[in-house]
């Protein structure tokens, strides 16, 4: 697949022909988390990514008013080529919306976030299972003990996803992940989820149950909810996102990525 | 030594008690270049660095009118414990001040970047000779054909050091540094100056001129110059840095720092 044919998919996505989430869409190209913000907030929210790069990993950021990614998508627009958008004021979600042509403006600060998205290919490429997809449900996603290292007005506790993984497969995963570093790395944590405050890995606090068989670890990995969640207590006057699911597709290729 | 000696030896230059540039001082722990910059430049200084990491990693950040840096030095303050400050105006340095009481207000952003003193040390305790080390001489440091991707309004080309290794260790070289990703890690070219624009090498745009010996690669490292070209260029109303040679000295091992 090209750049050009991404280029495609973004035009299909802005004349709002694409109605479903971007899994699987445009294989190979990275897909990335959208937070756009009032440039007041720009500051503490990409220091807020830096210091805890592992759930936050910036790919892209475009300067206040600009619309194009200048390294994710020079011809994209991020006003129009997220298949679906979430509006909160104040930390309260106002609304979806299939574009953001009126609520942009030239105040606005927009920052691409890698996705795990990036990585669970290249585990299936090598024969690592990834058990949600296999089933075809939402990943488990858990809140932990552990806290970010907060900056200005964004703190909150980090999120992992987490994946079953069969225990001779356990260090061949966390070497493909940790390659990407701009799509949350190497895991954070393997085996007791105690460790991380986990109670019950049959309740998720985001995503549906896991299937755990015989044999298998649990392996987390930081997760692109923790910025959301340090979005929602933070409750700047405006933050626009992505709704869940439905992403930015990048013009960078994941194996690319792996580089970066 | 301990961080407590460090914390000894910043008292000292609080006292006015250490005049000498800081090159091995505090052996074992980080030393870091400073920029200090009204909050308006936060944001672009910032995305500079994220755009630019090797030429200028990322140690730590202290947050509008914070005097110590959280993770490089809780009980340091940024005001007084650089042995020498330079307060440039305009693009211009005014002057040079053992401390910066008076020029530090409730609205100024201080950044801490990685320094090659960090891996130089790696590369000698690993039998890897650093001629300019050896000869007591500044670095040679060059402007290259490269440009630094821009930010807001910084811009500016890489500037590289070089140090002259021997053909048999250039691969040794690279793999030590390449762990320190937050003290401008692997090289960013061995070999022939000429793909860097680099015209002759004895005519170094800083520093000293080199002294290369038979069987040696001319090594190119991303140099923390690189910012200081890119903060003259950009001629903020004021910024305060170090003086060259005149680092501050955190509480981070550099063990530690290549970990992260």
């Amino acid at each position: 697949m090209s750049v050009n044919a991404v280029q495609d998919i973004r035009a299909a996505i802005a004349r709002g022909e694409w109605r479903k989430p971007t899994s699987g869409l445009a294989p190979g190209f990275t897909q990335a988390n959208v937070v756009i913000l009032p440039s007041k907030y720009a500051f503490d929210f990409l220091l807020f990514c830096g210091r805890n790069e592992k759930p936050c990993p910036v790919i892209d950021v475009c300067e206040r008013g600009v619309t194009a990614p200048p390294t994710a998508g020079p011809d994209a627009d991020m006003r129009i080529h997220v298949p679906r958008y979430r509006i909160y004021r104040h930390g309260v979600l106002e609304q979806e919306t299939e574009h953001i042509r009126d609520h942009f403006t030239d105040d606005m600060v927009s920052f691409l976030l890698g996705c795990s998205f990036t990585f669970e290919q290249d585990l299936l490429d090598n024969g690592v299972p990834v058990r949600h997809i296999e089933l075809d449900r939402n990943v488990p996603m858990y809140i932990t003990n552990r806290e970010c290292r907060p900056a200005g007005i964004f703190s909150g506790p980090m999120v992992v996803s987490m994946r079953p993984i069969p225990a001779a497969l356990v260090e061949k995963a966390s070497a493909i992940t940790a390659k990407y570093r701009r799509a949350h790395g190497a895991p954070v944590h393997a085996g007791d989820p105690g460790v991380l405050g986990i109670g019950d890995l049959q309740k998720p606090d985001f995503g549906d149950p896991p299937e755990m068989r015989a044999g298998e670890i649990p392996v987390f990995w930081a997760c692109g909810v923790t910025p959301q969640m340090a979005l929602k207590r933070a409750k700047p006057d405006l933050v626009i996102t992505h709704a869940p699911g439905y992403m930015f597709i990048t013009d960078i290729r994941d194996k690319d990525l792996a580089q970066s």
